[in-house]
């Protein structure tokens, strides 16, 4: 009906750039098909690593790439013999496959090497991940690699011994991550990027004339560091992919490029993030400010409205948002979307703050969350108001420093759960309590969302409290355990 | 705890600005009080219109603004003698109550003056909202005004007498409007603007120094326009308090004005609009081309994706997006608060169609249904596609118009109910059966969604066929019957 031919079962082999001219393997009849184009459109993906450890090629360890891989582990699990999963990165794929084994009754070990799941994320976000993750009975090993697979008699996998442990697995998903399949490309003379992945300009086009890449094998650029970089989603493949037919085909099409845009469902969790986190922009030279905000994702009001825990990224010395991660059960990907196209426009945190978005109970609160979010961080910003974050707050205490932890929930929330060593005094006794407080040390007041930390914060100040901080976000962005 | 005063039962009855004083009439003591001021902001609101008809003061006819207002309904619903129920005004609060009314198993009739409800949307789409209001079993009739209302000797309504019927009533609620309170500041010499409400600038100052005005009583600027306007709504209003609240307390914000970005539930339909109508763009003098596009709102395979009709509004000779009308039972304020921020910084059709959104199956297609919205619409201002909105096409039918409707779908979909008149050829015959179309005629292809249709319109193009357009949206947009 379009008149394309479609050639399956064919293997490109090489590309002669010169003659205009792709070689390729018909690997059914097993003989060669030399194919002539007037335009070439590179489009090969990536493919999943995989690390060369002892025992890697045993039975039932496999990754997930394609409709084939996703079968054969259906066909694995369907055989009911599969009773402790491990899964080797605890990335995007790592996680979603974490939660579909779970829900399939299967004791699932999710090994990670860097100190957090999510490596996209900020640990202080990544670990509200992990924290839902783990309550739903997934096991998270971080820190630990790798290191040699066991397997039975029959050749299959048993044991994942990694660095610390030896883990009891009938099953092992490799998610590691990716790399771009760049070789036909490459020797075909056509350039590579700083990312590994085919360079190519907003065309499309690679250095070669009339060749084009797109899709998960090529290069793009960064919007808010304007660098290269090499983010592989199927959203910016379609772009790509769009803009290169567009151009190929005599007309003028561009790809300016991405924001790292991503988003993930975990268990009830909704995980998202667009542009920098703070450690990317802090690695990028920004001076970086930040704030964690929970807030309700409809009006709280109404029904089956649920939080969501926003951090804003900014840059101190233009004040334009750098990025923003958001987790919760609540509408995530709405937000970062909203963030998406503030950070392609270049937006400052008060533009944020001022978006006229849409609101009805059903939706949003009167002021979207986003706007609060954005409305704290450039209290920030302005300093109107010092906040520290959880994780900040997380290791001063480990490290027994001198500060007083306030809490200024009710009477109830405080024994239902607070954090070690914190004083309690109720916002609304603050004013007539404050001669309790030491005035020559730091006080940071935090509560179960963060407003009537600020308010305390604001209550402090005035009565002439000089070093006082509030904790972003307090209760609900803190995962680093309560006492009652 | 904040040491803010408040006095209920209190009104400001005069405002002098020279002496800095506010006049207050105390209600329950009846006697007057009077208070100084460094900063003056004024937040009186608005009210409902009602309009003098003849028997407007019957029990039973209530107005909802106030909590007070919705109490009186729900004490009158909670009697259990309303059978019958009629709306005055269609627009987003009628149709609310339409919908909570009807839940509680009154018979509704909403009476609309104009010739469609929702009058901030256009007519084509308001249409789609109409058809499904009726199916959810309320009346609704368009066109036509109420004259009077009668009642029984118990002074309580019981029929509203329009232009063309009566209408038996045991309620009536008036929504056909609100109108801004400016009689305290008018008085005080206090400027209003052309829009009727207090004119301020975007420090939310008025002319009077000292004097700011926000929330619904106060005008703000249309940021796709330029000019003044009236938009009333809680979310503005909310923050317009906060940047009068920051000026006049030694800050310095700004407000910089309203998209009228509006979101209603109207029973499963989501509705929300933001920037221009088509309607009110040409109002304005724009070139506008517009798109109708349904998508699915997720990954057509994910569990619960629903369907949304998005209609894009743009400047043809800026190609601009001016503005943006969603309707639809998937997630509609998602993209209405992705094309509120777009907007908000000016961005063509084609930076829309780049944004790099988050996608992952349970939240968005590969392309994101607006991203495929600001394609088709390119595709038009490009002039690669000519379409034609559904509302032309039933104009044409309805004067006998010559031009041939062409329907690609499936011999099924054509057989389960199609548009009176059109011709069949299933696209997969088309290329072959050219020769049964009149090549003098103007053939307008159709499909479910429009995709179809577009490949349609792009087979008869290269067949050498010139009169040739597709009908937006197709049949998902079409709410002006089928034949079987």
């Amino acid at each position: 009906m379009h008149n394309i031919d479609v050639l399956t079962r064919h293997q490109a082999t090489a590309i002669d750039t010169r003659s205009k001219q792709v070689t390729t393997r018909d690997l059914e009849k097993n003989r060669d098909l030399t194919l002539g184009y007037d335009k070439l459109i590179i489009a090969t993906g990536a493919q999943p690593t995989v690390p060369p450890l002892p025992g890697i090629t045993l039975e039932n360890i496999f990754t997930l790439r394609t409709v084939n891989d996703a079968l054969k582990i259906k066909l694995c699990v369907d055989s009911g013999r599969v009773k402790n999963a491990v899964i080797v990165g605890g990335g995007l794929i790592g996680l979603e496959m974490a939660e579909n084994l779970a829900l399939r009754g299967i004791k699932v070990t999710v090994v990670e090497l860097l100190d957090q799941i999510l490596p996209p994320l900020d640990k202080d976000m990544a670990q509200l991940v992990q924290k839902h993750v783990m309550e739903n009975g997934v096991e998270v090993v971080t820190s630990d690699g790798v290191k040699s697979f066991e397997g039975n008699s029959d050749g299959a996998v048993t044991t994942v011994i990694t660095g610390r442990q030896q883990l009891p697995a009938d099953m092992v998903i490799l998610s590691i991550g990716i790399k771009p399949n760049t070789k036909l490309a490459q020797e075909a003379g056509i350039e590579t990027g700083t990312s590994g992945a085919i360079k190519v300009n907003k065309r499309m086009e690679t250095n070669i004339p009339d060749v084009y890449a797109v899709g998960d094998c090529a290069e793009s650029i960064h919007l808010v560091t304007g660098k290269p970089a090499w983010i592989p989603l199927g959203s910016t493949a379609a772009k790509m992919g769009r803009v290169a037919a567009i151009n190929a085909t005599g007309g003028n099409d561009s790809f300016q490029g991405v924001l790292g845009t991503l988003i993930v469902k975990v268990f009830e969790l909704n995980v998202g993030k667009v542009g920098l986190s703070e450690r990317e922009a802090m690695k990028e030279g920004f001076e970086v400010e930040s704030a964690i905000v929970p807030a309700g994702d409809k009006s709280h009001y109404y029904p089956e409205t649920k939080d969501i825990i926003i951090k804003l990224i900014a840059d101190k010395t233009t004040k334009k948002l750098l990025g923003a991660e958001i987790v919760g059960e609540g509408m995530v990907d709405k937000r970062i979307d909203i963030i998406a196209t503030a950070l392609t426009f270049g937006a400052t945190v008060d533009q944020i703050s001022k978006l006229d978005l849409a609101y009805a109970p059903p939706y949003a609160m009167s002021m979207d969350a986003i706007i609060v979010a954005a409305n704290v961080l450039g209290n920030k910003l302005e300093g109107k108001t010092v906040g520290i974050l959880p994780s900040k707050v997380a290791e001063r205490c480990d490290r027994s420093e001198d500060f007083v932890l306030l809490d200024v929930r009710t009477e109830m929330e405080y024994k239902g759960g607070h954090i070690k060593g914190s004083k309690h005094i109720p916002l609304d006794k603050l004013s007539s309590r404050t001669h309790e407080l030491d005035r020559s040390k730091e006080i940071v007041t935090y509560c179960r969302a963060g407003l009537r930390a600020a308010h305390a914060y604001r209550i402090l100040k005035n009565a002439g409290f000089h070093n006082v901080k509030y904790m972003d976000g307090s209760i609900l962005a803190w995962s680093y355990g309560l006492e009652k």
